[in-house]
C-alpha cells in the first residue's frame, strides 16, 4: 500500500464524506483550543508582536473542520493582540497541508464564505486579512521554506504512519495492533511510529523559526501497552466485520491477513521520547484527554439514541477508513463491510462507555 | 454573471478539458521564455543571490501548462545560478494562483511526478527543492503577504476582466466587442480593463519586494481599435454560431443579447498607460508577438489537416469558454453550440491565416 497515494478522508460533501462526518474531530479541536491560545500568546509576545505570522495546519483534511481551525487561529491572534493593547493586527498566512488526494477543491470553494464569516466574527474591524494556501504533500517530507513558519498545528493526523510497518510475520486475523498480535508486529508498529515522528520533527525543525511553537494532537493512548483496548478497540470492531465476511466466504483470508492500518496511537511518553531524541524542541505542555465515541452524534436523524450513536460513529469511521478499505478489498464489498462495522459499533456502544484518547503536546522551537 | 464563480478552464483530463487542449497557450509560454529568463537573471543578480526566491504564477489554470511554468522557472533559476558561479541554490517557493473553481486537485495529484521530473532535468544535483502551494482567489484582490513576493508571472489571464462591464446599451447581436458594438459598450469594456488592470498593479505593488520583477503576457492586439479583427474574430465566430441558433429558435434572442464575454484584449499602449498611472513599476520590456491558431494542432487525430485545425482550435476554445456558455445558456445547447463553433473556426482557418496577438510586459517594482 502506498499510503501517500491511498490515505485520505472521503472527499466531497455526500452522506459518507468526511466533511459531513467529522463532529468527533471537531470536538477534539475545540477541546485543545486553550492550549493553542496559550501557545499563540507566548509566541506573539516572545517574538515582540511581529507584523507577520505564518502558520501551518498539517493534515488539514477537507470540510468544515479545516477552515474552523484556520478561523480559530486568526481569531485567537486577534484576541491576543487586543489583550496586549497592540493596535496593529499582524498579517496572517495559513498553509493548509494534506496528502495530494485530499479534496482541496472543496476547501477552496468555501473560502470566500469563510473570509466573510471571519470578518464578521472578528473583535475589531481593523484586523488584517488572512491569506490561505493549500500545500499538498506528506508531512514526513519537507513542505516549506527553511525558517519560515511561526506556528505549526496538527490534529488527529500524526497517528497516521508514512507506510504500513515492515513485518516479518503477518498480523494474522488482525488489521491493527491487537491482543493477539505477535511481538514482532508490535515492535514493527512502534518502530515505524518512532522513525516517522522523528522525521516529522526533524523537518519541522528546519522549517520553523527559532521561538516558533507547535501544537500537536495525536490519537493516542494512556497505557504503556500499544495493544490496549482504549486505542485498538475501534479497529478491532472493523476486523471482526472483515473476519465474519472471511468466514462466510465473501473475502479471502489472505486478503484480510495482508491488510494493516497504517496507524500508531502513541502514549505521552512515546511522544516526549522522540521530541527529546530529536532535540530541536522543548515541551511546554503534554496532556491527555478523552473523547466519547458519541461526541459525533447529531440530532438530525430520526433514529433511536442507540441507533444514532452507532450510525454516526460508523459514518465517522467510514469517512476516515473507506479509501484504505476500498483500495485493498475493492468496491464490491464496501457497503457490506461498513454495514457490519456500524452494527458492531452500535452493539459495543450500547454495552459500555467507549472513548478515544488524545495526546496533545505543545512545544517551542529552540536554538 | 459572477465572473469569479463562473470563469474557469474546463477541469479534469477529459476530451474537452483544458488540460488536454492548451497547446496554444503552451506555445505562448515557450515564446516568452527569453523574457522570463532575462527578468529572473536581473532579479537574481540585483538582489545579490538571495537564499530564497518566492514566485507566483497568477491564473495558473490546471493541466500540463501549470507545472510546465513552475518547472521552467526553477530550471531558469538553476541555470542563472550556475552562470553566476554561485554554488548554493536558492530555495524556491512557487504559489499557483487561480480562481476557486480552478481544478487544483488535478494539479496537486501530478505534483510528485513533477518533482521527480524536475530533479532529473536539473543541471546540477545540488539544487534545492521547490515548494509549491495553491492559492485560490481573484488576482483583482490581495493574495499574498505584504512585500513577500520576488517574481510574478502570468500568461493568458489578465485579459479576463473581474466582471462583465456595466453597459448602458446592450451589445446587441454580439458577445464581445465587434465592429457593430455601440461606442458606449466599447467605452465600458475599455474602462473595465483600465480599472481592473490598475487594481491588479496596486495589489501586486503591495505584495512584491522592492526590486521584484513581473512578467505578464496578455492576449491583446496591435491596433488602436479595440474592435479590430485580430482580437475579436475568435469571439465573432462563436457569436455567429449563437446567432444562427437564435434564428432557428434554439436560443432566445434576449438570452444572446445579455451574454457578454468578460474579456478585454489591450494593445501595448493601454498596458503601459496603466503601469505609468499606477507608478510602482518601471517597464523593462514591452513586446508584441503573434501565435497562429494552428499552434494548438497535434498529430494524434486521424483527420485531414483542415479538419484537425478547426477541431483543435474548437476544442481549445471550448476548454476555455464552456463554463461561461454553460452558466448562461444551460447544458441543453452546449454540444450544438460548440459543434457549430468548431465548424465556423474550420471554415475561417481554411480561408485565411488566423492568429492571436500577445502583449508581453516585463517590469520591476521600484521604491
Amino acid at each position: 500500500m502506498d499510503v501517500a497515494q491511498v490515505l485520505h478522508m472521503n472527499g466531497g460533501d455526500g452522506d459518507y464524506s468526511y466533511s459531513n462526518n467529522s463532529l468527533l474531530q471537531r470536538k477534539v479541536i475545540s477541546m485543545t483550543k486553550p492550549i493553542i491560545d496559550e501557545a499563540l500568546a507566548n509566541l506573539y509576545s516572545a517574538m515582540n508582536f511581529p507584523k507577520t505570522l505564518i502558520m501551518a495546519d498539517l493534515g488539514c483534511s477537507s470540510g468544515p473542520n479545516t477552515l474552523l481551525v484556520a478561523s480559530e487561529l486568526v481569531k485567537s491572534v486577534d484576541k491576543i493582540r487586543q489583550k496586549f493593547g497592540n493596535d496593529e493586527s499582524p498579517e496572517i498566512q495559513i498553509y493548509l497541508n494534506d496528502l495530494p488526494h485530499n479534496d482541496f477543491n472543496t476547501i477552496f470553494l468555501s473560502m470566500s464564505k469563510f473570509q466573510k464569516n471571519l470578518t464578521n466574527q472578528m473583535v475589531s474591524n481593523s484586523s488584517s486579512p488572512c491569506y490561505i494556501s493549500g500545500v499538498p504533500g506528506s508531512f514526513y517530507t519537507r513542505l516549506f521554506l527553511s525558517k519560515s513558519i511561526h506556528f505549526v498545528y496538527s490534529s488527529y493526523s500524526l497517528m497516521w504512519l508514512s507506510r504500513v510497518p515492515k513485518m516479518i510475520n503477518t498480523n494474522k486475523n488482525n488489521i491493527y495492533l491487537s491482543t493477539t498480535s505477535p511481538p514482532c508486529v508490535i515492535k514493527a508498529y512502534r518502530e515505524q511510529f518512532q522513525s516517522d515522528f522523528l522525521t516529522f520533527l526533524k523537518y519541522r525543525a528546519e522549517e520553523m523559526v527559532s521561538g516558533g511553537r507547535m501544537v500537536l494532537t495525536i490519537l493516542g493512548r494512556q497505557s504503556d501497552d500499544p495493544c490496549s483496548k482504549e486505542c485498538c478497540y475501534v479497529w478491532d470492531l472493523l476486523a471482526t466485520s472483515l473476519k465474519d465476511m472471511v468466514a462466510e466466504g465473501l473475502i479471502e483470508e489472505e486478503k484480510l491477513d495482508s491488510f494493516n492500518i497504517p496507524q500508531y496511537t502513541p502514549n505521552p511518553k512515546e511522544v516526549s521520547n522522540e521530541v527529546e531524541k530529536e532535540g530541536s524542541f522543548v515541551i511546554d505542555c503534554l496532556e491527555v484527554s478523552e473523547v466519547n465515541w458519541d461526541a459525533c452524534t447529531d440530532n438530525n436523524l430520526n433514529l433511536s439514541k442507540e441507533d444514532v450513536q452507532g450510525y454516526n460513529m460508523g459514518k465517522c469511521m467510514r469517512a476516515v477508513a473507506e479509501p484504505l478499505v476500498l483500495s485493498h478489498f475493492g468496491d464490491s464489498i464496501i457497503e457490506e463491510v461498513f454495514k457490519r462495522y456500524t452494527d458492531n459499533i452500535k452493539i459495543s456502544m450500547s454495552g459500555e462507555k467507549t472513548k478515544l484518547v488524545n495526546v496533545t503536546v505543545s512545544m517551542t522551537r529552540i536554538g
